[in-house]
Formats: structure tokens, C-alpha cells, sequence
């Protein structure tokens, strides 16, 4: 870029595009609030006060703010692109986002970073990227890629990567894989951040893992664990996402020695959690509500993650850096009802601007390899007895039930009045379509079946249904569009979302997406589905990393002893 | 390196290398004093608690702080090579610095840089450097070298290269000269600091130099310089130097909000300073003696500089942080009782142990490239009235004084009684010798000449005296030394310090500099010299960056006007 135009200005000696007068400017560095003028210049800021201007904005004495950072976020959770997930978060006062591909470098390895990188230029918000660290996630299950350092180097010098993303394999951390340890001298080497994801641990093992340089972490629940890590020099992600919101539970670590090394992050929130409350600003309220002064509220979603990640062109209000901009009423509610990216008005009053295109779509490769006629979910009974996944209502874990088969003609078969229901989970990635099969209860499912390509990590397709035919009907709706959520019943498809991207995103507005997303909840309600989200607790099914008992495409796999086991007993 | 050990022993599952018990631990992250224990392995920290160890050391209940860093230092200033400025300020616990190579940079261009990447190599310290942004610092003076974005880019990623240096050309900046520019995108493309140097700067011109991305300050004098540039986002180092002192100017402006950007440096401090009154540890004091919470100073020495350079590895006590360790007994008055570096003592009570070998001296290139006969310091006298130069006790800054030419046999001669004394600056680089000669008053001599090949910033030859002759005795004894100090009288040298590295600096330890430089401030105070230092006074008279008449190899400096004027007016 051509800083010469910018510091010409700056100096007074060409004019400013913008100046912004009768602005209450947080400065991020001191805490205070100063009266004042901003003067904009090429997108950036360029001074404050009286400058010749091309245009004058009065902001009659409201609030400017720099513009809301969130220091980790997996975009695909919000079932959208990148375009419409800036255009959703953006209104909120969101102006940068650390976004971890994780999801989508699991379906399409690198060249899922390659589309997250070509689809996050030309944003009305600054996209950038942490490297996904871990895919696949585990050895038991058939991920769409397996990245080693060497593929993740390559991505290391973009301009918009800035970290290595959250390192989910803390016991090859902590066990020194060799695998682990490449991409983590990689990051090291290049003097990249190294984000981390260390839920619950602590002393030695928490010792050996802060050895390896890692400097985040965004899984605590409790004070006593963030503070334990705190005082380690691991920089504290507090995290208000759709399944886990950490905030509470968290706000005694927040004092005048610690606020420093926090940061606000919303990791996954789903379209409905942004739509109706918003992004880091809903974070933010939450906090000053909760008593936090909203100075040190800011700052958390701010300056600290920017000088976390070393972003030295975003989270203040100051020359040099983006003008990237919240105006706001109350700061004690901080509601955007202004928004400027690069001193471009992007926002006002939640909606996006008109004026704000958005740009090409990056072409995505397909990453549905599979035919899904001849899908066998038939079950031979080798047994009396079986293992299967209890699910629980708004959780990622299971239970492992060992319930009695019920046996028909040989084979193990569903049995609704004990709500045993039958599932799969088919790899979608290499033409075999290798399948794993089992059963599940909790799921409440009364007839027909529910099926997605959305199956933490490796995002096969997995299905669960009362019949075959209904498995294989919603199964081959998934796969027919490339990827999405279905729900089938008699043999015909009753609901479907399209999630044409990756099999995660859709290419809709998150507007369209909520109202999809609802359809096919009450789609699946209508087939007896008893849980709150089913497609979201159907959707961990398949996570083998997260305990009792789930189920991969190769087989179901016992999380406490981290091994594939037998289905009957 | 190889993490695998460490993460070992953190788990438990091999020996730590040494146990320090019963300390009473400094945790930058928290601002607490922790009782425990920490393990060492590898020179790491490994682990905090009981682990079992091959060497355990009981520091009965004394402080344990990490090393202290000190943010800007040019190390030349000292006068010893990097090996003998890591003896004398490793006792006091500095275990890291960043140095900025500036002036041996003038002198060996980047066979300079060169020469201290290898001689800051096996210290009993961490010896980072900034790459001189600078070299020449003006046009109006020949220097040994040129250096281009290209050259140092040559060094960008080198491990102990962690910034570019004080970007003193601001004008450069301001007024966005291309050179300068480069060099600046150069640091930016490879996400580099780049550390400034703004002396009263201020309103548009400090919007437009901070608009260039520069991230730090070590010039501010007043409380409200500061302020200001802090709440532009430059970090602000305090310096206590030994020309600059500006800790109790600045004092006020360190608070709750503004400390986390605020950290120490010593910038230049001689040979005398350092061995009587300490390094950031005496910063360290000042600061507590003068309110400060210790804690807070001891965060502004420690974590702070590490942060604001990315450099992980240090800065705290932490698993994956080098075990670099100040353990004293008084937080009010702190006194570095041991001292560790990568787990090892290497200084006890203000002494390097003696098991610390200093590692082979590197090779440094000759500087002086100048026939030391035939030097002709006459000076024919073309008008009645000149431009002197008026030296002023313990200041950097002259006067322009206009005098009364003395004439005799068409020469303009010095005249004692009105200490009008004659001045030269002879070129050493090129062989060509080119000499700019004046006069200066207030220097004081009586008889006699001094001469030193320590003329900030090219460190050409400077020398002034009552005589011809002794002035070419004691230029020929700085060119035979290959660069030093030397007084002359009566055509004999009356005491010399030779400087054979750059012609900046000794390859003696420090403590002998001090007595030589003792002996030479006696020797010129014989001559009849005034000042307090005249070497020091001496060494800036070359400064064209510093107001307001300097002598250059090229004539008198008008820096006011920032051009060469001439001698008589």
C-alpha cells in the first residue's frame, strides 16, 4: 500500500476524504473518552481535529468506538459464506474477524483455506485467518484432508493469516507427536501466534502444553482455570458462543492486572444467536451489564486481541490503523447505530447499507464424492446386547447406554417404542463410501429420517431414521445437494437445506438460512425429534473427540479410551 | 530447537535439570508474588511445584523476578565489545536487550550488523537487535557505509532480529522520502516493529510520522509529549540514559491504564554509569523510590518490551519462556543477589561467576582507511569574522557563536585567550581523508590536542587543539590504534584508549575503559579542558542532527537551516 497520500494528509498538506466532528473517541490506549474530530484518509485514520475535509459527517456527540475484533470464530457455524456472514456481523460493529477454516480445511483440506482466503478479499470487514491445526481431527474417522506443516507453511506468509489456530490435540501436545511438533516449529519458526484449546487442563499436563509456546486459550468454564492459565501467560479467549458461553462463569478473572490478557471470542454462533443478539457487541453488553466498566469492555474487543495477534492496522482509533468504526448512544449499551469499514459507512441501525456489494463469490470446488444409490444401513445381529450413543439434549457429549438388540430376520433393527433408532455415518469423501453403523436413543424420533453433511470433524454424511428407505431417501437428498440438511419420512423428502459449500455453508443470506434452519426443525419435530436443535446434537454425533460414545465412518468409537470398539458387546 | 524434552519433564515424565525451592516467584501475568518452586529443564522453564530435579538450590524465600530486558540500548556506547557489556550488565539482572547497532552500523555498514549478529552469539544474555534504520544519518557527512531497505533486509529474519530501530530521520518520514519509505515497507511486509525516535514532535506532524506504522518513542522529555503519543498507540520507553534522563519527567504519566504500554531503556549509558549505578535495574529503582509500584516496574522491565517485540521466549516465569532469572531480597530496593540465565547462575552479587567464559571474539573488519601523514589542519583565512562553534558542558545541543577572525600569516589561527581553539573532522573511510576543519570555543584547552574516533554519527576522525602539530600527533595515534581516544602535547602522546573495534569500541573489559577513560578525561583536564567530559562534548561536535553549528568532513553544519555553510561569513 501507499502510505504517502495518507501521511500527506496527515500532515495537512492534501486533504482528508472524511472528517467525523462531534465524536466522543474511545481511546483505547488510555482509557479515556476525548472529544473531538476524526480524519480519514485513503480508509485509514490520519489525525484528529479541524482538517480540510471532502466530506464532514456530524456525529453530534455520540460515541466512536474502534471496531469490534473477534479473536476466534469459526465461520462455517454460521452456516453461511463469508459474504453473508459479513453482511450479518458487520451491522453489529464487527470489523475483524481471526477465523480458523477448521471445518472447511477438514472437507477440502487446502484448498478449503485456498477458498476461505480468495472469499475473504474484497469484504466490508477484515477476514483474516488462523491456520487450522488439526485435520484431520482424530485417526478414527476419514477426514477430506490431512494437513501437515509443509501444507500449512504455504498459507503462513498471506498477508491475512496471522496465526496458527486453536491446537485441539493437546495430548500429541503434550505426548510431543512428531506431527504436532512440525506445524508447531513451523509456526514458531515464522514467529506466528499459536492459538490453543486446552479445555480443563491443568498443572503439569497445562505445564507441558504452555512449553510448546502456546499462547491462547478459548475452552475455559471455570475462574480458577482461566486464571490458572492466566498466570501461565496464556492469553484468556472468553467465549459467548451457541453451544458455550463462557462469560459467566469467567467474569471474576476480569480485574485491573488480568483485563489485559483477555479478549472476547465467539468461536461458534449460529445464525438464529447472531441475527437475534448479535456478535462480540452482544459479548460486550453482557460484560458492562454484568458490571464490567465499559472502557475495559472495549478494550477486550479491541486493542487486546490486535496486539495479541500482532494486527498493528486495526483496533484503535489512531493514524496508522483502519477506520474501522462504532457509533453508538449509550455505553452502557452499546447498540451500533453507525458502522464504518476503511471510513466507508458500511452499517446503520443493524442493516447493512445498500451502497455495500457484495463481491464475486470464489468458485468452490465440489466435495461430495459419492454415489448414494446401493447405501447398505442394514445391521447383521451379532449379538445380544449393544453399545449405544445416548444423546443428551444442547450437548456436545453422549452416554454410552448398553441396551438389549432387538433382532428381526437376523438382522438389529430400530425399535421406537425403547427409542432405538438406527444411524450412519457415510464417508463422503473418496468414492468408497465406507459407512459406519450403530443406534442411538434420545433422539426421540418417531418415523422417517434426518440426515447432514454438518458432522463435526470430518463432516461425513450422517444419518439417523426409524427406516432404511427414509436413511437412504435423506442420505441421497445430501448428496444430491452437494451437501446440506434433509429430513425425509414415506419415502419423500419433507425439508431440505442446501448447503452447497463445502457441505457446510449455504450461499444464502443468514436471514434465509434462520428460516431454513427453523423449517427443518419443525420438519423434524414432525418426525417425533424431541430435542431442541436435532440437527445440531446430530451434528456431534460423528465427533470422536469429545466423550462417552460416538460414531465415525469407521465404526463407533469409545472417546474415554480414545479407540474404535465393537458395536454388540 | 528440540521442544521434546521439556514438554517431558513438564508432564513428569523425566527429571528437570535444576529445582529452585522456596522462592517467592513475580508473575508479570497477575501482578502477584507466588511461594513455590520452579524447575528448570534444558535452560526452560519447565514447571512450577515439586519435581524431582538434578540440582535443587534452596533460594530461602527471596524474590525471583525474570530477567530484566532493556527495550533500545546502543551497546557502542558503552565502549566495550557485546561480550564485556554482557559482563557488566548480566550482574545486574539484564538477560536481554535489544541493541540497535547504529553506530558501528555508520562505521562497517552491514559487515558491521554482521559482526554483532556473531559477536552477540554464546553471550550469558539475550543480545536481539534492531536493524539501524538510518546509516548515513544525514547527507552532510561521510559515513562507512549506506544502508538500503535491500541491505537490511538481508537480516529480517534472522532469530535474534526482532525490529527495525529508532527511525530518526523523521523529517524523512514526514515528508515520505523514498529511501526512508522503503525501508519502513520493507519492516512492515515482514511484520516487523519498527521502533521511532520523535524528539518534541507533535500535533500533525506526530499524526503523520505515527501514520507510517513507527510503534515506539525512547525521546520524550515531558509528561505531556508522552501522553500524547501514547494515546496515539506508540509504546513509550522511559529512558535513563546517561546524556538523557527523563524517568522523572515522565513519571506522572505511568498509571493503571497507560503502564501496559510503557517500558525502560537505557539508550546510552557509559562505561561509568553502568559499573556505579546499574542498568534497568537502577531504572528499576528509581521508579520505586519515586512511588512507583514495584510490581508494575518490575512488568515495565519485563513483560512489556517482550510483548511489544514478539519476543515469547522471554519476559516471564513461564513453561516455554528461557529460565532467566534476578533473585534479590527487597522488592523496595532491588539488588540482584543471583543471577540466571537459561537456568544457569552467572552473576552473584553484582559479579559474573567465574565459570562464565566469554566465547571467542569475532572478527571485525578495519575501519580505518586513512593515511595518518600529511594530515593539513591549516586554515587560510579569507575573512574578518567566522562561525565557531560553542561547546556547552554536558550538552549535545552547540551554539553558533560569530567571532573576531586571529590572522596571522594569512591563516586564521587559534587564540588562546579568547578559547577560540581549531577543529577538524577528517574522513577514515575512503582514503581520500577529506577534512573539515573550524573552530570551537568553550572547550577550554590551553596547550595541546585531543582527538577520538567516537564522532556521532559517522565517527570520522574529530579532533581540536592549540597546535598543528599536536593535533596531527594525536589524529596519527587514533589511526594507529585503529580508532580510539588520545590527548597530545608538545608533539608527544600524553595518554591514549584504543577503540580497535570500529574505531567505537574496546576489546578490554569494562572496568579497565572506565579507568582509562578516567585517565583521559585527567590528561585533557592537564590540557587545560573545561568540561566535565570533553571526549563526550568532543563526540557530538560531529552531530548534524542536533542544533545548531557542527563540523562535518564535509564543513560547518548550519542544523537550524539543515545546510553547509561556510566557515567565514
Amino acid at each position: 500500500m501507499d502510505l504517502a497520500p495518507i501521511i500527506t494528509a496527515s500532515r495537512g498538506d492534501a486533504p482528508m476524504d472524511l472528517l467525523l466532528t462531534n465524536a466522543r473517541i474511545v481511546n483505547v490506549f488510555s482509557g479515556r473518552v476525548i472529544e473531538g474530530c476524526i480524519a480519514v484518509k485513503d480508509g485509514y485514520v490520519a489525525g484528529f481535529g479541524r482538517y480540510d475535509a471532502g466530506e464532514t459527517m456530524d456525529l453530534k456527540g455520540r460515541y466512536v468506538s474502534p471496531g469490534f475484533i473477534d479473536s476466534h470464530v469459526h465461520i462455517e457455524s454460521a452456516m453461511v459464506c463469508v459474504s453473508e456472514f459479513a453482511r450479518a456481523v458487520a451491522p453489529h460493529g464487527t470489523t475483524t474477524v481471526v477465523a480458523d477454516p477448521h471445518e472447511i480445511a477438514n472437507v477440502l483440506g487446502t484448498a478449503g483455506i485456498d477458498y476461505m482466503l480468495r472469499s475473504t478479499q474484497g469484504q466490508p470487514m477484515d477476514c483474516l485467518l488462523a491456520l487450522p491445526s488439526c485435520v484431520p481431527a482424530t485417526e478414527m474417522e476419514t477426514a477430506g484432508a490431512r494437513l501437515t506443516a509443509g501444507d500449512l507453511e504455504a498459507f503462513i506468509n498471506h498477508p491475512r493469516v496471522v496465526a496458527l489456530a486453536e491446537m485441539m490435540n493437546y495430548p500429541g501436545v503434550i505426548y510431543t507427536d512428531a506431527a504436532v511438533m512440525a506445524k508447531l516449529t513451523m509456526a514458531r519458526t515464522h514467529r506466528r501466534t499459536m492459538d490453543g484449546h486446552a479445555p480443563g487442563l491443568s498443572g503439569r499436563r497445562l505445564f507441558a502444553y504452555t512449553s510448546a509456546g502456546i499462547a491462547s486459550d478459548h475452552e475455559c468454564t471455570r475462574a480458577e482455570e482461566a486464571f490458572e492459565k492466566l498466570e501461565l501467560g496464556i492469553h484468556i479467549m472468553v467465549r459467548e458462543g451457541t453451544c458455550a458461553r463462557n462469560l459467566d462463569a469467567l467474569f471474576p478473572v476480569i480485574n485491573r492486572d488480568t483485563w489485559r490478557r483477555m479478549m472476547w471470542c465467539t468461536d461458534d454462533r449460529h445464525p438464529h444467536d447472531i441475527l437475534s443478539d448479535g456478535h462480540v457487541d452482544a459479548v460486550i453488553r453482557k460484560a458492562v451489564a454484568r458490571g464490567l466498566d465499559p472502557l475495559t469492555a472495549i478494550r477486550m474487543g479491541t486493542i487486546n486481541p490486535a496486539d495479541y495477534f500482532g494486527i498493528r492496522d486495526a483496533g484503535a482509533i489512531a493514524p496508522g490503523r483502519k477506520a474501522n468504526l462504532v457509533v453508538f448512544s449509550n455505553l452502557a449499551d452499546i447498540q451500533a447505530e453507525q458502522v464504518f469499514y476503511m471510513g466507508r459507512p458500511v452499517a446503520e441501525n443493524g442493516s447493512m447499507l445498500p451502497t455495500v456489494q457484495r463481491p464475486d463469490p470464489a468458485a468452490v470446488p465440489p466435495s461430495m464424492r459419492l454415489d448414494p444409490h446401493g447405501l447398505d444401513f442394514s445391521i447383521p445381529a451379532s449379538g445380544r446386547r449393544m453399545r449405544v450413543i445416548g444423546a443428551i439434549a444442547d450437548q456436545v457429549v453422549t452416554r454410552c447406554e448398553i441396551m438389549d438388540v432387538s433382532e428381526k430376520d437376523g438382522l438389529a433393527v430400530v425399535d421406537v417404542a425403547r427409542d432405538l433408532i438406527k444411524m450412519a455415518v457415510v464417508e463422503r469423501y473418496t468414492g468408497q463410501a465406507r459407512t459406519g453403523k450403530g443406534f442411538v436413543t434420545g433422539l426421540g424420533l418417531k418415523h422417517g429420517a434426518i440426515a447432514s453433511s454438518v458432522a463435526h470433524d470430518s463432516h461425513n454424511i450422517i444419518v439417523a431414521g426409524v427406516t432404511d428407505t427414509d436413511m437412504q431417501v435423506a442420505a441421497a437428498a445430501v448428496v444430491k445437494m452437494g451437501g446440506g440438511l434433509s429430513a425425509a419420512s414415506d419415502g419423500r423428502i419433507l425439508a431440505s437445506l442446501p448447503l452447497p459449500v463445502g457441505g457446510l455453508m449455504s450461499d444464502q443470506p443468514m436471514e434465509t438460512v434462520r428460516r431454513q434452519m427453523a423449517a427443518m426443525i419443525t420438519a423434524a419435530g414432525k418426525l417425533g425429534a424431541a430435542l431442541p436443535d436435532p440437527f445440531m446434537t446430530l451434528g456431534f454425533l460423528a465427533l470422536p473427540v469429545i466423550p462417552e460414545l460416538k460414531l465415525t465412518d469407521k465404526g463407533l468409537v469409545d472417546v474415554t479410551r480414545f479407540k474404535i470398539v465393537s458395536l454388540f458387546l
